[in-house]
């Protein structure tokens, strides 16, 4: 499928918007997608400073038909959809819009995707106890997931940042039925988490590139059974992951719940079922390259 | 030059907007250019309602580079625009929009493509009489680019619109210094025109097809040494053309503007030379197939 003889009157326009935008793999994994399946689509790259006018915009060209939403408009976004999912409502951010004949529906794939990565890694997590380090975006997104529709058996947030933990703990006991436990994110208080823990997940930036090499869990604390999750995907095998693979764990990388994230947008986008093995490919040509 | 090689974050999009927009050509012909000339740029179609709204969402999708204006917002964009040239101010409609950087510039192409068909076929306008039927939007813009560019001796309209016809003869004396002549479009005064006329016009839609077969210009009304240009393009020689070429007179088709036309959309949107012959085969294959 060229250029040339495949874009119509009728192609269908997707685009990743965030500011800036210049590093975003999203053009390349879904055109590359859209492309396997020869559907009539086109995805681009917009660097968006005016987000209300931008929507407008999406909302007044027929044919624009979805979003990826980045940083730094993951939460404003939310003011200008016409509809949105009390799960997204609670999270306070997405990270997708749908343009429903000039309806805009927005929608977050960053919780379902992360869910979705420990699941296809045979994770269980019914009845079970999650350790989240770190309660800014990606672990409220993931928290939210995992309370409503995982069954956990309690879900213990740490953060250095009280005011953030607080937030999330309190809209997290008012939006679900689960169990929820906070702490400061420090040695004392992992040390004193880690042994009941079944499933830690990191959503702190630590470990990523260019800052590699550290790890919030220290490698004695791991014990047998332990399932180690990390969003952060540069690089692939955070020292998180390595440490606990060192000691015999399973492992989830992040780059799994990005891959995640944009096979649901793209179902979103085009209503066909994603060909995850060439978008995973190209995040991994790109991840390497 | 694929999709999913070639779109990057980078890669700056262009569209028609019009309502209806799924007969339009521009996306096969831009797209074939730009795939000609390995240039970052895709171009798609947006049917568009909201008019404002949607040249405020381009202002705000920086990669937007540039839009193709077409039926019914080619008189109404001019207010949504930053800037604008005065000979397109006093044409009232534009057919293009460069985004510069989040300031939209709107021109016209479709006289300066007109006047370029007449000038590559040969024919010498100044000090001539050019006589044009109808005074609609193709004869407005047609009208004040050869007045102001190619100093012809004197413009005779015809309509049968008095107030159109006056409205336009009364711009063309205030915006430009050429002899402007006028009257109702009938045999008598048709009669009268054609033996001064040395460059015939037709803007107006008689002999597009569905109703093709039908001429304003008796044919005994052609005298040696004329040049007949007929905006129509569908069918490609009309019987106005056919006529004329008959009695062995030089004839322009209107494909010849819509491809000039669409050549300056292009190198506004790129800065780079078109690839003519390119874009005219894609034009010559959608219009016989």
């Amino acid at each position: 499928m060229k250029k040339d003889r495949s874009i119509t009157t009728t192609t269908q326009l997707c685009a990743v918007i965030g500011n800036p935008v210049a590093h975003s793999l999203s053009p390349a994994i879904h055109n590359a997608a859209f492309n396997e399946l020869g559907l009539d689509f086109v995805y681009v790259a917009f660097r968006v400073e005016a987000l209300g006018k931008a929507l407008d915009g999406m909302r007044s060209l027929q044919n624009f038909r979805g979003m990826s939403v980045t940083i730094p408009h993951k939460i404003e976004a939310m003011k200008f959809v016409d509809e949105i999912a009390e799960v997204d409502r609670a999270i306070g951010s997405i990270n997708t819009i749908i343009n429903e004949n000039g309806k805009l529906v927005g929608l977050g794939t960053d919780g379902p995707g992360a869910l979705k990565s420990l699941v296809d890694a045979g994770v269980k997590l019914a009845g079970k106890n999650i350790l989240m380090l770190g309660a800014g975006g990606a672990a409220r997104a993931i928290a939210f997931t995992l309370a409503q529709k995982a069954h956990p058996g309690k879900i213990v947030l740490l953060d250095v940042n009280e005011t953030l933990l607080n937030g999330l703990v309190s809209d997290l006991k008012t939006g679900t039925e689960t169990m929820i436990a906070s702490g400061a994110l420090n040695a004392t208080v992992l040390q004193q988490a880690m042994p009941e823990a079944d499933v830690i997940i990191n959503c702190t930036p630590i470990g990523m590139h260019p800052h590699e090499g550290v790890s919030l869990v220290p490698v004695e604390l791991y014990r047998a059974g332990q399932v180690v999750f990390d969003v952060v995907y540069t690089p692939l095998e955070t020292k998180l992951l390595a440490d606990a693979r060192s000691r015999g764990l399973v492992t989830v990388s992040g780059v799994e719940m990005f891959i995640n994230q944009a096979v649901m947008q793209f179902e979103r986008f085009t209503g066909a079922e994603a060909p995850v093995e060439v978008m995973r490919r190209v995040v991994m040509e790109k991840l390497n390259s």
